[in-house]
C-alpha cells in the first residue's frame, strides 16, 4: 500500500421516502436559495420533481429549476446553469437524476464562483471551491452522489472530459432505492455495469500488498453479480435495488481504492464511444472492458486469475493461469451479455472505419499526452487495436 | 435492508511519516490551543510524542498535555482532562495512542463543554456537542479513529459503558502503519481480536437481504485472516500492518454496518471481563466470543454456515448445515488461539465464582435494562450460561 488522504464527508439519507426530507438536508448545510438541476420527463412523469419542490417549500426555501440534462451530460448546458446561479443568487445545487444531472451540477457549482471558463477545470485546473450540492439519486451507476469526479462532454468537438476536487463531493445525497425502480431493464443493466467498471479499473493495480482493498472490491463486485440478474428479472425487487445502490456508492467513493494505483483505461477509451455516438456510457463499457482486459491480460495474468478464482467462481488452472484468467473474462463478459448488454461494435452502434479517430482523440484530444493507461500504458496503436477487439 | 442514516466526515492521512503533518491538520480543522492526551511510556520512549510536539510547535500551535491513559480507559482520568480543558482554554484535543487514549479523549471532550457531569452520557444522553478531536492511532484494534464511539470504566465500581455521537468523530485522523511496529505480539493479537469482533457483531443480524454489507465484512475478515499470522510471523511487516490498519477503520466506521441490525452481545457480555480484572479488551472477546456463538448458533444456523464457507473455507454439509457452522465457529477458535489468544476463563485470569456476579452487572449494572443482545435477546440466565461456556 502506498500513503493516501482520504476524505468522503458526504451525508447519506438512504431509503424509502428519504427524498421527503430534503429541504430539512439543504437548510443543514446552509442553502437558502436552490437551484434545482434534473434530466428529462422521467422526474416530471414519475411526480418526484414535484415531491421534491413541495420538500422544499415546507422548510420555506427558494428554488429556481433547469432541467433538461441528457445522458453523456453538455457544456451547454452548463453555462446556462451557472448564468441563472449568478443571477439569481444560488447558493445550493440539487441535483435530482443520475450521474448525468449530478456531474452536470457539480459542473454548475464549480462554474457558479469562477470568473473564468468552467471548461478550465476539466483541462487540469484544480477545483478549489464550489456551490454546495446535494443529490437525490434515481439511477445507481455513476457513483458519483458520494465522488468528487464530474465528467462532461464538451460540445465544442464533442468529447468528454473528467475533474475532480473535494469541493465537488456531495454535502448530502439521498438515496432511494424505490426511486430506481421506475428504470428500463437496459438503464438498470448500464448502471450495473458501470459499477463493475469503477471496481475493475481499481483492481487493475500495479501496487503490490493490496489485501484489504482487493478483498473490499471483491466482495462489492460478488454483490453486483449477485444482484445484478435479480433486479434484472424482477425490477421491483426493492432489496435488490437497495444492495445495487450502497455497492454503487461504495464503489467510487474510493475507500476501496485508497492506497492503489488505479487504471481508467476503458473510461478513457469508452468515452470517446458515448462522446461520439452518444451511446449509454455502461454499454460503451461492456463492450471496452472486456477488449481491454484482453488486451492487458499478460501484463498480470495472476491478478487476472485471482478475481477469476474470487469473484467468478472459477478453478484455478495452476499449469496454466493464463486459462484461468481468461475463463474470468469470459466469465465477465457472459454476465454482461446476460444482463443485456451489447457485446461488439455493431451491437453499440459503433462503427469501424472511425476507429483511428477514436483512438486519436483517446490518446491526444484537447489536452492529453499521447498515452492512457494506470495498469498498462497504451499508445496511440495499443488503443487502435483495442477498438479493434470490439468488432 | 432497513433505512439508515451514514456520515463519516473524518480526514485519514494514511501512511509513513503522516504523523508530521499533525500540526498542518489541526489548523485545518479550527484548533489553536492543544490537549496531547495519551498513556503510558511507549509513545515517549519511542519519540513519538516529541516528535508530535515539534509538528505543532512547528505550526505556532500551543500545547498542554495529560498522560496516563490506561487500557480500559477511566472516569478519574477524564474528569482531569476536563478541568485542564476549561482552565486552560483547550479547544482541540489530539488523542495519540489506542482506542483507549481516543476513548478518553472523546470522554474529555464532551466533557469540556458541557456543565453536567460527563457520566451522563455514559448513562444515555445524547452527545450533541464536544471540542473537535483528531488521533494519531498507534494500535489497530478499537477502530474509535473512524467512529462515533467511546467506551469508558466508571471507577465508582469499575463497569464500563459506551457511548456514541457525531460530535465524537474525529475530524482526523492519523494512521501510520509504521507506529504500530513497536506492539507486543500479543498486543497485536488482541487488536486482531477486536478488529474480527466488529466485524462479527455486525455480522450477526436479524435483518434480511443484506448481501452488500455481508460481503463487506466477509472481505475486511479475510483479510484480518490473511494478515493477521503474517504480522504475528513478522511483526516488523508494515503491508501487513497497513492492511489491518485500514481493515480495522473500515470494520468500525459502519460503511459495512448499514441498514442491519446488530449484536453487540460478545462486548456487553466482554466489558465486564475487562472491567473486572482489567485484562485486554481484545483477549477478553478471543474468549467470549465463541461461547456467544456457539450459544447462539441455533437462531440461525444458515448464517453461521454461510460465514464459516465464505470466510473459514468451509466446505457446506447440505444435510448438516449446523455441522458447517459449528466448523465455521471452530476455524475462528482455532484462528484465535493460533495468534496467541487466550482461550478460556482460566488464560484470562477470570473466575468461575464471579460468573454470577459478572452476569447480573451485564444484564442490570447501572442503567441496563435486564436483558442484552440484537441478535438473540439473551437475560441473566443465559448470561451465566454463556461464562459458564467459557470455563
Amino acid at each position: 500500500m502506498e500513503n493516501f488522504t482520504f476524505y468522503a464527508p458526504t451525508y447519506f439519507a438512504f431509503g424509502k421516502d428519504t427524498e421527503n426530507e430534503t429541504g430539512k438536508y439543504i437548510k443543514k448545510f446552509g442553502g437558502t436559495k436552490v437551484l434545482i438541476h434534473y434530466g428529462g420527463g422521467s422526474v416530471i412523469r414519475s411526480g418526484l420533481l414535484d415531491q421534491v419542490k413541495e420538500a422544499l417549500i415546507k422548510e420555506n426555501l427558494s428554488y429556481v429549476e433547469l432541467g433538461g440534462v441528457k445522458p453523456n451530460p453538455r457544456s451547454g448546458l452548463v453555462y446556462e446553469g451557472i448564468d441563472i446561479c449568478k443571477k439569481e443568487k444560488v447558493d445550493f445545487i440539487l441535483a435530482v437524476g443520475g450521474g448525468s444531472a449530478i456531474d452536470s451540477a457539480k459542473a454548475i457549482a464549480a462554474g457558479a464562483v469562477y470568473d473564468g471558463d468552467f471548461w478550465d477545470y476539466y483541462q487540469g485546473k484544480v477545483v478549489e471551491k464550489a456551490l454546495p450540492i446535494g443529490t437525490i439519486l434515481t439511477i445507481s451507476a455513476a457513483g458519483s452522489e458520494g465522488s468528487a469526479d464530474s465528467v462532461i462532454t464538451n460540445e465544442n468537438g464533442m468529447f468528454k472530459r473528467a475533474t475532480s476536487g473535494e469541493a465537488l463531493r456531495p454535502k448530502f445525497s439521498i438515496l432511494n432505492p424505490a426511486l430506481t425502480q421506475t428504470l428500463s431493464k437496459y438503464q438498470t443493466a448500464c448502471g450495473i455495469t458501470d459499477i463493475l467498471a469503477h471496481l475493475y479499473e481499481r483492481y487493475f493495480t500495479n501496487t503490490e500488498e493490496v489485501e484489504v482493498t482487493d478483498r473490499m472490491i471483491e466482495g462489492l463486485m460478488m454483490t453486483m453479480v449477485h444482484e445484478g440478474p435479480r433486479v434484472i428479472a424482477d425490477p421491483d425487487n426493492y432489496q435488490a435495488r437497495a444492495n445495487i445502490m450502497w455497492a454503487g456508492m461504495m464503489a467510487h467513493n474510493n475507500s476501496c481504492g485508497v492506497g492503489r494505483s488505479q487504471d481508467w483505461t476503458s473510461h478513457d477509451i469508452e468515452h470517446e464511444l458515448s462522446a461520439l455516438y452518444d451511446c449509454a456510457h455502461g454499454a460503451g463499457l461492456a463492450v471496452t472492458m472486456p477488449a481491454v482486459m484482453i488486451y492487458n491480460m499478460e501484463h498480470n495474468v495472476m491478478r487476472f486469475a485471482q478475481v477469476a478464482c474470487r469473484v467468478w467462481g472459477c478453478e484455478m488452472d495452476f499449469n496454466h493461469p493464463e486459462e484461468t484468467a481468461k475463463a474470468g473474462i469470459q466469465a465477465f463478459r457472459q454476465f454482461l451479455i446476460s444482463i443485456g448488454m451489447p457485446k461488439n461494435f455493431e451491437e453499440l452502434g459503433a462503427k469501424e472505419e472511425d476507429i483511428e479517430k477514436l483512438a486519436h482523440t483517446a490518446c491526444y484530444g484537447d489536452v492529453k499526452a499521447g498515452t492512457l493507461g494506470g495498469f498498462v500504458t497504451l499508445n496511440e496503436k495499443d488503443v487502435v487495436n483495442i477498438y479493434r477487439l470490439m468488432l
